[in-house]
Order: structure tokens, then C-alpha cells, then sequence
């Protein structure tokens, strides 16, 4: 699977801005030779990290968060996330989010993975995190209401994504690798601990 | 859990608009009298779906493809996806990407719930479906090179999700999801077909 050459890219221009987005429309060249123009959402330069945290609370409770989505204007559950600011280490944004949208701070934070949103539009990219040992500690976040907490038993998350609880992608995608990375860091013994890949 | 009533859209304008995208800004008041202004990308009216379809191949091997994404630069590596056509159904317009993009047609394909993308900006929503009993027949796409398929082991979901091959959100969501459908459909003999919440 060797990877090709990247088309080249011939011209980038600006098609479109509001307040949030700046819409780009960039000419590229493929390695065939055919030329197409693709239009693409803008990141900030240089690109800024999201991150998307996994609280566990005594090692058997997800802390979901409820909160309105104006995109598709409905209350939706899913996990605590939100940019990583200048001069904040990863594990600093993952803390301060989870305090100001779960009202609990973090003594492991752990990261998992990146995930990219919509890699065909945007330039995007979230890292997972894990976020155990727990401790009360609430910040004021910029949420114009507060927003409620869900616990969930992690034992049953098919039973939060089977019943199509939570939608929004990132949050099915982390739940399911925070769940892979406990089972493997459990010890092998007891049904429980099964390997998830077994 | 009782759900909050919404919060009132107080008006919907157009903030910027390209070839491809609509940006809205919508003013909003919540339940606590505050009022806010967002932005979000405005979907077509009526809303069509997109589709995302997991591929299985005689019943083991999954069908992945490595198409080149102009939002981060990179040759990314996922699932086949496309939007539902008016006119077409979910299942048609599944075999007719699946066609398109891997080279296959399928004779059962099975709907396994929505996913959102972006739900606090997009109003973009995708069916996820499996795709088995799957037959060679390719359809002409509209990409400007033909796209690399990537098969992969079904039971190493795993070391495809461990190693970073996969980061696309949806993708990874929708792979997790078919196994644990796969799962529940399999007969409770065997540690193979061990159920994934066990």
C-alpha cells in the first residue's frame, strides 16, 4: 500500500468568509493530470487542535454531556469537547473543558488517538482523550445555559449506542476506542477484562 | 432525563455564500431569556443524507478505500460514502457508491443508524449501512482517479483502529458499529462470536 504522490496544488484562493468561516477554493493537479477545483473550510494558520474527552469516574461511569446543536437544531448527548487554546498543552484544554462542561477535574489524562472530522472539507483534527481519577471542580465555561451531566455505566455502552443515544460521530468513535484501550489494559483474567479483538 | 424545550430561533440570515457552501447565522434565545448569535453551514431543503457503507466480503474481509482529501492534504484511508440522490433510497443509493467507489454491488445491505457530523454547525446527517453477499461490478465514479481499495480482516478491526490507519471520525464510528451488529447476529457459541458487551 505504498501511497501515491499528493496532487499538487496550483492555486488557493479565498471564495467565502463570515465571522467563523473563511471558505477556500483550491486548483489541484493529480497525478493523472487531470486539473479539478475543490472548495474546502479553512483552519486557522497555524492549526489549532480540538479535543474530545472520555471521563471515567471511579473506573465504571461515563459523564456524558447534553447540549443544543444549532445544526440540526436539537438537544444532543455526547462527549465534553472544545478547542485547545495558545500555550495549553493538550491535557490542560482536556481539563479545563472537562471542568467548565462535566464540573470535574482530571489527575490521568491519557491521549488515545486523532480523529479528522470531514478530511474531504475541513482541515480539522481532534485528539482523544481518557480522563480518569476524578475530582470535583467546576469552571465557568462560556455556555449561554448550563449544560447536564449524564452518567452512563460504561459495562453498557452497546446499550448507549445501540439505542442511537449519542449520534455525533467523534463521540461514538472515542467511547468505542477508550472502551478498546481499557480492555487492553486490563488484566487478561475474567469475562470482563475479554480482550475486545478476542 | 426529560428534555429542555428548545430554544427559540429568533432569525435565520445568510452570513456568506460559494459555490458549494451556505453559511447562516441564526440569532437564538434559550430558555434563561439569553440570546445568542451562531453561525452554522446550512444543508439543502429539503435535507438529503449522506450514506456511508461497511463493506464485507465473504462474510471476513472488510472493503476500505484510500482516496485523496483535500481538507488536511493527505491520501486518507476509509469507508466508501456519498450522498442519497433524489429519488433514490438509502439502499440504492449505498449500491450505487459501492459500485462506484470499491467495485462491488451488494445483495443485502442493511440500515444500522444515523450518525451526525458536526451537529452544533452542520445539519449534516449520515446512514450508516452494512453491505454483505457482495458480487464484482463496477460503475464509473466521478472521482478524478480511480480510488485504491484496501482490504483488511474483519477480525483485526483492532490493529486497524491501534495503528492510526483509519482516523476519520464517521468511519471509525461506523467500523466499531457493524461489528457489534455483527456480533449480536452471530450464534453465542464459540469465543469468536462472543458477544461485545459481555
Amino acid at each position: 500500500m505504498a501511497a501515491r504522490d499528493k496532487p499538487e496544488i496550483l492555486s488557493v484562493r479565498t471564495a467565502a468568509r463570515s465571522r467563523l468561516f473563511h471558505i477556500e477554493s483550491v486548483n489541484l493537479r493529480f497525478g493523472n493530470g487531470r486539473e479539478v477545483e475543490y472548495e474546502r473550510l479553512a483552519g486557522e494558520r497555524p492549526a489549532r487542535k480540538a479535543v474530545i474527552i472520555v471521563p471515567v469516574l471511579d473506573r465504571r461511569t461515563l459523564l456524558l454531556i447534553r447540549e443544543y446543536a444549532v445544526g440540526i437544531e436539537e438537544y444532543v448527548l455526547g462527549l465534553a469537547q472544545g478547542m485547545v487554546d495558545r500555550g495549553e498543552t493538550l491535557a490542560q484544554a482536556a481539563n479545563r473543558e472537562l471542568m467548565e462542561e462535566v464540573g470535574y477535574g482530571a489527575r490521568r489524562i491519557s491521549r488515545l488517538c486523532t480523529l479528522d472530522l470531514a478530511p474531504n472539507y475541513l482541515s480539522y483534527r481532534t485528539d482523544v482523550v481518557l480522563a480518569e481519577d476524578l475530582y470535583p471542580r467546576a469552571l465557568p465555561g462560556d455556555e449561554p445555559e448550563p449544560l447536564e451531566v449524564v452518567p452512563w455505566p460504561l459495562a453498557d455502552l452497546p446499550g448507549l449506542l445501540r439505542g442511537g443515544r449519542v449520534t455525533e460521530a467523534r463521540s461514538v468513535a472515542a467511547l468505542f476506542l477508550a472502551r478498546m484501550h481499557l480492555e487492553d489494559a486490563a488484566p487478561t483474567t475474567g469475562a470482563a477484562a475479554a480482550p475486545f479483538g478476542a
